[in-house]
């Protein structure tokens, strides 16, 4: 048996490696861009998506009577193959090839092609009985379809993989938040001592930050859901059935049950991909949360003896093999890291993105690159941040009294019995001294030991009651 | 009269020009804080924010017995002089300060108290009858105040200034796409020739793209609508009345007219500013989107002679002394320069919304500055470039039918009369004689004049019918 | 007297304040470009700029026999006027304008024109004796005179006024690495305690870091002393006499003191701004070696009880009314938020720099401003923390000494004389019990006391001696 | 035989694949990390990179007396074997992994200890002969190597593979510059027809572009030159020989032959990498560069009817099946796909780079990450381009001929010869009447059909001569 077989397009023979499914186009590609084959041929998400945008526009096509019925069945056949996962050997692209994304369309429609006729009892190659340009990809343009993958895609792993991710964090702060309702601990401002707080209100300034950026995700959903398949080369949906955008839409809608539906400007959905640029910046929020969240963690567990050390974080690997103790947050350093580089994924989607001329953004495959990035380490990271790192944070409640019972901040509780110069020259006397605000309130003689102690509760000091009327 | 009046804080004594309303704290920032006097002082936006948050904060404390009504009265009546613009350059402050914008909640508590001191006839500086801490900032801390103001003056900015401008644009572009929904002219995708496309599909593109970054933008203020106002120094509300902050929110909704209200978690409020960054991402989609147009718009208008040359812009200035005809597109220029800007602007304000710790973000003032600079900017160009450029825009008919006229592109419409085959014979022979497709389908026989002037209108390739069942 | 005079272009009449001597093209910009003028407004450094490029030209155009004597001189008197800053206020033109800085350029003849026929005692706007473009324009575009002036102005800035700046810094700072030499402290690592370090250690890093900061910027200088002036209108020098651009930089090298030199490739030096792009990427090196090092500042300052509180820095301004100790490190945060800043102007200038398209770059004035403004925000914030903290920054010697005895890190010095297995069970003890390492050797019965503190010795640590050789 | 042998470290049993080289701490990483791992599994130039820095420390060892000959015999030998590639699969973490790199410098430690087992006979896993951390890791950190090798991999690609695609570009570039050095078309400013230039000038203007970005690469190397081994744990070289760092970076330099050397200061080596970023930045800078030359290509390829058209380029994959000549311009657009990514990354990286404390900067996973994509996705894209377009690009004469015969911008020749008024009358009628310059010159009578032909000659205007003395 021959290793190759040999393809025609109009440019001449194209030899084949002879098991692919794949065909002159994706093999010129291969051949013509040898740009980034480790790290950026097309993952799963994509391929998936290829797989539910074919076999949709199969089923739309036959519905419209632009495709007999036959072919129809073959190609969803090979298509639910593709979703199912079965291909993903036979897309060998890379995100740096054509700025349309046409190389990879065509990798699809060559794949789905050979494989529909293998099921037909076909000769690989032959066309015959479904031709991948004529029937795969009838009704559609590589303009309209990459778009309408990158919808899908993203979608699909921002709404299945991401979102949870998101979620299950979330779920785990709001239940700390309140088992750690009573914790009192020194409030941090500009890094200085300031007022106490409850680690819950703390925690819950974390819940806050990560329901708000999901809230931000969910907003950009809609743009998501909005198709350019229909678009056809240009927008004006040349060649195309006019129902046949909402019809494709709709088989989208039935195979991911997300509420797809064609786009109202075919124009704009072809020439700027606004919506993967929103979309990308509400992972940056996430991202922006998840440093800050991350980097307080760290800095609470910081120590254990010369640092803040008012958290406890699990030990998963061996820190030091000396010192006992040294746990290295290294589950804040993974999702710092994962953050920095949402950052700079979403640079690139954003450039990307203010680069369309004309009827065409020819920046399409980074930009779905590294959206699809950012989803996927993002709910990588917090996932396993979550498990090994967040689930198990609990208060080093010895350190946290410690710290705060130095606090020179509690002096303010002793404003309303003593007024504000006597309680000013105690946290002076104090602070020159190195006293605690106990002792040098006794040395002082303007409270007792027991006033003192009735009056400065730090934990009433989170919980302002109601203030009398003042004037 | 001398120059200076002597104040005093807890470090000393500070003079302050005799005259000034600012006081103790003010001077001392312009002092330490001797960078970008030039062009980072703040403007109205902010000056009205504290004004507008400095009076509700009064009539909050009045309306919670916390303030005494003529002390209130007397706040209000300085603070609306404040918000009027009466006093803007007592503001004398740069942005790169103290992160958390203390000096600046300061400035606004010493003008204001000083200035109604004078109403009330009193001395500057006396601190009588109005105290700028215990009066002005009654209830208040930096810490809640300077993300209020944050988030009024960039809500107010966004939809009095930006979003009229955006809506403007987007007016003219809609007009424009009906007026020329009959120009038919050559798609271009790959910078290449494609099929054909009238203009009016054209610059619905554009106002699809604005439209949806409205939206965008439109989806942020809900998280700018949240104030921080009522967390006070770490997000518990420590020595204030537990309704401070949602009154206060309301009389700032009263007097601004928008539907601010108190922020849900004010840890987050305090800590995290991640509504000012979404808000500047969607700024970020509206750059992107007028970065694609402006482009459209000059590579359309370019030429005269050599370049495309299909859209006709005003000229606003002599291009050349020499060359007429040559009319640089400045308005273009202008509003890309200005995308680039609000892409800057925006990833300083990401890059310091991720940075907070524990209890605050101290990046609060370099954010404010950056998502201000970017909202007021492209209000701005957008303005500009909708009355010098957008608005007399006009099809250059004659280089449009050129254009069109030799389109090899158009070949198409002849496959459903001669087939494919014969198509591709005449596309090929008019590409490598550089004949007209009229010409070489005439040269090869397969059509006549009148068959090929009836058979190709370009115009109908925009505008696809149904196309009948085809297997 | 009229308040305007009339001066007419080829689009027509404008009305221009009559004692202005800016003319018409400049009246016609401020009127377009409404956009940016309450910060966009050129300022001293671009001025000065065109001043010295336009005498430059003046002399060069009379050397290569283009200008007659007494025509130069004239122009060479108004431009060392405007050199001087005594015309500032006749630059009322904005960063956001043509791109190409046309109207500046324009801006400057008008300008230097007028200024010149004044001095001639001319009618302003009659071009007579001196026209702006036929004499002080001569030789000369703005597609050449703008990169020029772009290199002159960030050459002095970054030379001028940056790099004393932070050679100011590292001068402190390598004083301070000296003389704190022998203060032996907690070694920090992923935040958590490792072996000891001197502060002059820590400072020698930071020093090393500014150290390199500064000869990347160097390297980034030739760049800029590379002048597109010669090259005209598209880099061909038409109209140019072919020694002018090579003159007219020697006479700009002889006014700033500066190594100016005529471009090797005027194409490059128009249609490209790579080196204010690489200029820029320095100066935000600088910028993030600034924020580590602010960074370190005010964490080791953080405090002053439950903080890391290590370092002492200077109390500039009252903390908080009621906490003595409170010093907010606001020259840190101050220098932070430049920091971001200039990552964000970088970002502007560098995306710019990437959409030259043939032969002319249309960015060049959003990319000087960017980069001017980082130069100089650096420069200032730098200055600021230079004297207002870093000065005065010293150890807290019983903080650092309490932290540094606590610190379990100090078992590994128990390795050579009990082994490496005792000295994990006295570390292990010492964490699992809150002991000091002293207190669990001693109950172990590992050492005596004696014996402890002679082995003990943190110093030690930092200075690692000859290893014997030890297989 | 068991699928798994069961390994101890401090924390417990780990459970290793029994033919694993790999040990303990790099299983834990693997379960512990799920992050990334499809694309972000380190490369080739990383696990070199380590190869060669384990054989310079056991040979450094050796030297310096600190570990036995036949240990470091053996080490040397598996560390070779590294070096070669034989080993690749056992490399298995993956960026987002400790920010130290820990784990990946264990994992190094780790198949050289077992390797080095094997070649001895020994049992994997048993640590004898040799001992992971005792022998491979003998005078080392993970805070000093893991920075160690990011300088050798970036240097290594960055002079190994990136300068060198380079560099074969400018070459074609350069030789193309003087094959097409006659050849004039039209300029192009403002993307509007100005003056004339030659092809071979407009591409010298890339060539420049190219040879700046590569000096300022060039101008980054010392910094990566400079090696952190020798530091340690903190940078104060504890349990390192005083000569370690030296010497390791002596045969370091010797394995690669580039001039590595130890660094001046270990405390910034391991807080700050600033030398990364310099690197990132100036790879950004050839990304812009890229991005103009690549956008000037296609730009001028634009058409084939309906553009620009003046150059013609290879066509390497069949554009449209409909359309012969639409040649879509895919080197260009991958590689501005390139460019736009390396930006992203670059991001990234600079971020990174800032968010250092104390004595380690814990993002040094991605900062390495992330500069080694961005010099092998250049060094692949431009080779690409190279080979697959570059190389091939040619005048499309015909069109560049048309192009300047109709530029009214030729007027400018007139002007010597019939005086500025009547040319710019000539050029007016052209103008509005859509005449040539000749034509309209004619019928105004001020030139004879020869005269014209005289005197308007585009190429002379792109070579100005010796221009007379004018006052």
């Amino acid at each position: 048996m021959n290793k190759f077989r040999v393809e025609h397009d109009s440019l001449g023979e194209v030899q084949v490696p002879a098991a692919r499914l794949w065909g002159a186009q994706t093999q010129r590609s291969i051949e013509n861009f040898p740009i980034g084959r480790r790290d950026y041929i097309w993952g799963r998400e994509v391929i998936r998506g290829f797989g539910i945008l074919k076999k949709a526009c199969a089923l739309a096509n036959q519905a419209l009577g632009q495709l007999a019925e036959e072919k129809a069945a073959l190609i969803v056949r090979a298509a639910e193959e593709v979703i199912a996962g079965q291909w993903d050997a036979e897309f060998p692209l890379v995100v740096f090839q054509t700025g349309s994304g046409t190389q990879s369309n065509m990798n699809a429609n060559e794949v789905i092609a050979n494989r529909a006729i293998q099921l037909a009892g076909g000769v690989l190659g032959s066309k015959k009985p479904i031709d991948p340009n004529d029937d795969v990809n009838h009704s559609q343009s590589s303009n309209d379809t990459f778009p309408t993958v990158m919808h899908i895609a993203a979608a699909e792993v921002i709404e299945n993989a991401l979102l949870p991710a998101v979620a299950a964090l979330l779920a785990v702060f709001e239940a700390k938040s309140l088992a750690f309702a009573d914790v009192v601990m020194t409030g941090r401002t500009h890094l200085q001592d300031a007022t106490p707080i409850t680690l819950g209100q703390v925690i819950s300034g974390w819940a806050a930050q990560l329901h708000a950026a999901m809230s931000g995700i969910h907003a950009t959903l809609p743009g998501l859901y909005e198709l350019a398949i229909g678009g056809t080369a240009v927008g004006t949906g040349l060649n195309a059935h006019p129902n046949f955008g909402a019809t494709a839409a709709e088989f989208i809608a039935l195979e991911t049950g997300k509420p797809f539906r064609t786009a109202h400007n075919k124009y704009a959905a072809l020439s700027a991909h606004d919506a993967v640029v929103a979309a990308s910046g509400s992972l940056r929020v996430l991202a922006g949360a998840a440093m800050k969240i991350a980097n307080d963690v760290r800095w609470y567990a910081s120590g254990p003896r010369a640092g803040i050390g008012e958290l406890l974080i699990p030990e998963n690997e061996p820190g030091s093999s000396i010192m006992p103790g040294k746990i290295n947050p290294t589950q804040s350093e993974a999702l710092t890291m994962v953050a920095v580089q949402v950052f700079g994924n979403d640079h690139a989607v954003a450039f990307a993105g203010s680069q369309g001329n004309f009827q065409l953004n020819v920046f399409k495959p980074v930009m779905l690159h590294n959206l699809l990035d950012s989803a996927r380490l993002l709910a990588e990271a917090l996932g396993a941040f979550n498990t090994h790192c967040a689930a198990g944070i609990a208060p080093a409640y010895g350190k946290i009294a410690e710290n705060l019972a130095k606090n020179l901040m509690l002096v303010t509780a002793l404003n309303p019995h003593i007024g504000y110069a006597a309680a000013a020259k105690v946290a002076l006397k104090a602070h020159h001294e190195g006293l605690s605000l106990r002792a040098a309130a006794l040395a002082l003689g303007v409270t007792t030991g027991e006033e003192f102690d009735e009056w400065v509760k730090p934990e009433e000091m989170t919980r302002p009651l109601r203030i009398e009327n003042q004037p």
